[in-house]
C-alpha cells in the first residue's frame, strides 16, 4: 500500500475506487493511457469507463473519448472500451481484436503512428490537448515522485502534458521494480533540443520515477491486477529455420569483420518468431551481446541467466505468464541488468542510429524488390500497426525482416509481385529471411534483389509465379527500374479476397 | 596555382593531364566521385575515362565501372560515363537524362538511397571495396590538406576509404570558398559513435579542409571548367500559389506558439517549385531564419542578401549559371553566412530530429491517404531518386511536401487513388500543397487525410473521379482502415501508360 504508508499525506484524500475515477472522465475528452505490449496499462479505470459509456450509450447519449497510450495494451483497456464503442480515435498502436474489428469496419479512427514520434508530436501541440492522464504505477514515494510500473511507455509525457491525472496503484507489480526505470527528463522543444547523453545501452540517464505535480491528481485507485500476456507458442521448425539463418548471417558478418563478436545491440520485434530468434542466440557463440529495444521478451530473460546477454534496455517487459511469474520470483538477480527507458529514447532515431542496432522485426509480406507491408492485410485491413518498427530499420547498423514463406495453410504467399501497402520502403529493408532463406540484398538494385527474393525467400510452391511475373515485367514495364505490370500487381490480392488463395 | 606554390613538394610529380589520370583507372574498378546537385564534380578525368571506355568498347574489350557518388553531377560525369556505357552500377542519386533513360531501359543497375546513409554503410563495407576516388578540391594546402570544391557530398569518405586518389584541382572555382567547409572528423563505427556536438545550424564542428594521406594521390590534374547548373525559370503562377499556402501555414503555425517567428531550420528540396518557396519567404514575417539544407539555391541567397536568413548550412551549392556567377563575385560578403558540410552531417538524422527542421520536398504522386512517390513515374520508371527527402521528411519538425496537382497539360493527376510506388510512408508526409491548396494531415486517420487530400489538394478535373473511388472503397473494401479497391488501385496508371491520360 505504497500510498498509504510514502506517499505525501495530502495525496490520500484523493484515493477512491475505479468507479469514482472514471466519473471524473466526459465525452469528448482524449485520455493518455500507460501501457505497451500487454504490460503496465491500467486495468481498473478503463473497465469502469467503459461501462459508463455503454450505459450513458444506452440512454442515448453520446460518450467516446480519443485514446493515446504507448503500444498494445490489454482486454481490459482497448477490449472493455471498444466492446463499449467508446473510442472515437486511438493513437499509435493497438492489437486488441475487438478494436481491430471496429476499426476494420470503419467504426473507429485509428492513426497508426511511428512510436518513436508519439511524444514528440504531442509536445509539438497539434494532436490537440490532452485531458487526462490514466497511469498505472506501482507506487508513490514518499516525496511524490511515482514509482514506474511494468512499462515506461509515454507516461512521462502524458503526466507533463494532462490536465488531470488519475494513478493506478498495482500492488500486482513487484516492489523490486523500484529503481530499474530510467527516466530522460532532458527532452525539449527545437529550438532547446540538445545532444541525448546516452552513447552506451546500459547507460542511465535519467531517474527512477516520474515527477508529477501533485495538484493535478485527481484520483489515486489501488489495483491488484496482474498484466495479460499472451503465452509464447514453443519454437515451430519454420520458426527454427528462421533462427538459424539469422544466427549463420551473423556469424558470417563477424567473420567478415564487419560486426563486433559481442554483436550490436539487439532489437527484437515481438512474437513467436522472434522469440525463436533469441533462442537460436542462446546456442550461438556471441558473448556478451547487450539489447537495446522496445520490449523484453521471454527469450531475453533465458539469454540474460544464460550470461549471453549482458544486460536489456526497453520499454516495457511482453512476458508469458510462467516468465512474467518468474522474474517476479528472480527480479532480485535481473535487476541490475534491465533497464526501462520512455519510448521515446527506447526508439528514438538518435540513438538507434549511434548505437547501430541490428533491427529484427516481423513483416506481412514483402514484394520483390524488397518493400514491406508490416500492418495491412490485402492493403487495406490494418492488422496492429507499424510501432517502432519504422524507428529501428531505418536507423539500425543492419535492418533484418523476418517471416514464414507461407499464410493461410499455403494460400497467402508472403512474398508478392507487388505490396498493395507500404511500411518500409526497400531502401530500408537489407536483410529478408524465412524458413526457406535468407536474402542479403544490401547494396543491390532493384532488379538484382527481386532474383535474390524470388530464389532465397518465396515458397517454391509459389517461387515459378514469381519468377513468370518478373520476366514478363522485364519485358513489358513502362520503366525497368522497377519492372511493374501495373495490370497485375495486385491480382494475388484480389484473388485471395475473391477466392481465399492466392493461388491461381 | 594551389598545387604549384603551396601544395607538398612531392605532389607536383604526380599532376599529369586527365588522360593520364583516367588511365590509371580499369575496368570492373569502383570510382567514389564528388559531386553534389551539379556542383563540385571532377570534370576532366570523368570525360577522359568515357574517352577510354568507348575506345575499349570499340576493340570489343569490356570497361565498365561502378559509380559512386554524392549525389547527381554534371553532364561531364553521369552523361559522358552514360553515352560510353561505362557504367555497371550507380548510386546513389543521379539526375543525368542519357543515364535515366539507360536505367530506365535496364542497362545499367541503380542503387537509389538515403543520402545521410550513403558514407556510414560504405565504412559499414558491405557495399564493397573502393577502388578509386577521383575528387574535385579548388586547392591543396602547403600542409597537405585539400580545400573542398562548390559541395563536400561523401568527398570525406572516398578519400579515407580509396586505395587511391586522384585530384581535380579546379582553378574555376573561386579562391573565397576557402574557410566556409566545415568538416567533421568525428564520426565512427559502432559501438564507438558519440553524439554529435552539433546544436545550432550555425554551429562548427569540424575542419575547413580535407585530411588526405599524400601516399594515395595518384594523380593530380588541372583544370579550369565551370559547374553546370540548370537556369531556374521565374516561378509561375501554380508556383506562386504553392509558396503562398506554405507561407500562410507557417504564419499560422507561429500564430498558434507552434513555431517561433524566426521558425526552425528550413530544409528545402531542389526545383523551380523549392526555390518559388523561398521567393515566397522573401516577403514574409519572418526575421533572423537559419537553414539547414542539403543544397543552397539562388533563393536562399536573396534571402541572405535581405537580411530575412541569417544562415545557411548545406552540402553543396545548387545555383543558376548567373546566382553562381553573382555569388563567385560577392563570395566575400556570403562567406561567414554560408557553411558546406559532408552529407553525412546535412542530412544525419540526429541533427534534422534534434534542430526540428521543417522540410519541404517535391513529390510525382500522392495517394489519398498521403502515402508519396517521388521517385518513379508510373511505378517504374525512375525519375531522379529519393535522394535526402527521406532523412528530412521522417525526422523533420514538420514535413511539407508540395507538388503542382496536374501534370502533362492536366492528362497526368498528382492525386491518385493509390501510388503504384511509395518513397514516403503516409506518417512521414505531415502536410501536401498543391496550387489547389493545403492539406494539413498531422494527427489524422487514414480516412479523414482521404476527405482533406480529395478536396484541398486534387485539381478539380479529378476531384470527383477521387471521391467517386474513395466512396466506393468504402463500400467495398476488404478492411476501412484504408478502403483500397485493389482491381482498381492501379488503373490510373495503367489508363495514362495504354492512352497518354489518366482520364477516363
Amino acid at each position: 500500500m505504497p500510498i498509504n504508508t510514502t506517499g505525501p499525506a495530502a495525496l490520500a484524500s484523493r484515493v477512491m475506487n475505479a468507479e469514482a475515477a472514471a466519473a471524473l472522465i466526459t465525452d469528448g475528452m482524449t485520455i493518455g493511457m500507460s501501457g505497451f505490449t500487454g504490460s503496465g496499462y491500467p486495468k481498473a479505470v478503463p473497465t469502469a469507463l467503459a461501462q459508463r459509456m455503454k450505459t450513458a450509450h444506452e440512454r442515448g447519449d453520446r460518450f467516446r473519448c480519443r485514446i493515446w497510450t504507448g503500444a498494445s495494451t490489454g482486454p481490459e483497456l482497448d477490449g472493455v472500451l471498444a466492446q463499449a464503442d467508446g473510442v472515437e480515435f486511438r493513437l499509435p498502436y493497438s492489437s486488441d481484436p475487438v478494436a481491430r474489428d471496429k476499426i476494420n469496419r470503419g467504426e473507429m479512427e485509428y492513426f497508426d503512428m511511428h512510436l518513436s514520434q508519439v511524444a514528440p508530436m504531442a509536445w509539438q501541440g497539434f494532436l490537440g490537448q490532452l485531458d487526462v492522464a490514466v497511469i498505472e504505477i506501482s507506487g508513490i514515494r514518499a516525496d511524490g515522485t511515482l514509482i514506474p510500473s511494468s512499462s515506461v511507455g509515454n507516461n512521462k509525457t502524458w503526466l507533463d502534458r494532462a490536465h488531470g491525472v488519475i494513478l493506478e496503484v498495482n500492488r500486482w507489480q513487484n516492489p523490486a521494480l523500484e529503481g530499474i526505470h530510467d527516466i530522460y527528463y532532458g527532452t525539449a522543444l527545437p529550438p532547446n533540443r540538445v545532444p541525448i547523453p546516452l552513447v552506451r545501452p546500459d547507460d542511465r540517464i535519467g531517474e527512477t520515477g516520474f515527477r508529477c505535480d501533485p495538484d493535478k491528481i485527481m484520483a489515486i485507485v489501488e489495483t491488484d491486477m496482474p498484466d495479460r500476456n499472451l503465452p509464447f507458442s514453443p519454437p515451430d521448425d519454420c520458426a527454427l529455420a528462421i533462427a538459424g539463418y539469422i544466427v549463420d548471417f551473423l556469424r558470417h558478418e563477424v567473420s567478415r569483420g564487419r560486426l563486433p563478436s559481442s554483436l550490436l545491440p539487439i532489437q527484437s520485434g515481438v512474437g513467436n518468431i522472434a522469440n525463436a530468434v533469441l533462442s537460436g542466440l542462446l546456442g550461438s557463440p556471441f558473448e556478451d551481446m547487450t539489447a537495446y529495444t522496445e520490449v523484453i521478451q521471454d527469450g531475453m530473460l533465458d539469454l540474460l541467466r544464460a550470461g549471453k546477454l549482458r544486460m536489456a534496455s526497453a520499454t516495457a517487459f511482453s512476458l508469458s505468464p510462467e516468465a512474467a511469474a518468474a522474474l517476479n520470483r528472480d527480479m532480485g538477480d535481473f535487476r541490475d541488468k534491465l533497464i526501462l527507458r520512455p519510448q521515446e529514447i527506447s526508439n528514438h532515431p538518435e540513438l538507434i542510429r549511434r548505437l547501430g542496432c541490428i533491427a529484427m522485426n516481423g513483416l506481412i509480406e514483402a514484394d520483390i524488390y524488397g518493400n514491406v507491408n508490416s500492418t495491412h492485410i490485402m492493403g487495406s485491413r490494418v492488422q496492429n500497426g507499424i510501432g517502432g518498427s519504422g524507428d529501428f530499420a531505418r536507423n539500425g547498423f543492419i535492418s533484418i525482416f523476418m517471416t514464414p514463406s507461407t499464410a493461410k495453410e499455403g494460400r497467402i504467399s508472403a512474398i508478392v509481385p507487388h505490396v498493395p501497402h507500404v511500411d518500409h520502403i526497400n531502401q530500408d529493408v537489407q536483410v529478408i529471411v524465412t524458413e526457406q532463406g535468407l536474402a542479403d540484398l544490401r547494396g543491390l538494385s532493384p532488379k538484382q534483389r527481386a532474383k535474390v527474393i524470388i530464389e532465397n525467400n518465396a515458397h517454391p510452391d509459389f517461387r515459378a509465379a514469381l519468377r513468370d511475373y518478373y520476366d514478363r515485367a522485364l519485358a513489358h514495364s513502362y520503366g525497368l527500374q522497377t519492372p511493374t505490370l501495373l495490370h497485375e500487381a495486385l491480382t494475388w490480392h484480389q484473388r485471395f479476397v475473391d477466392t481465399g488463395s492466392m493461388h491461381a
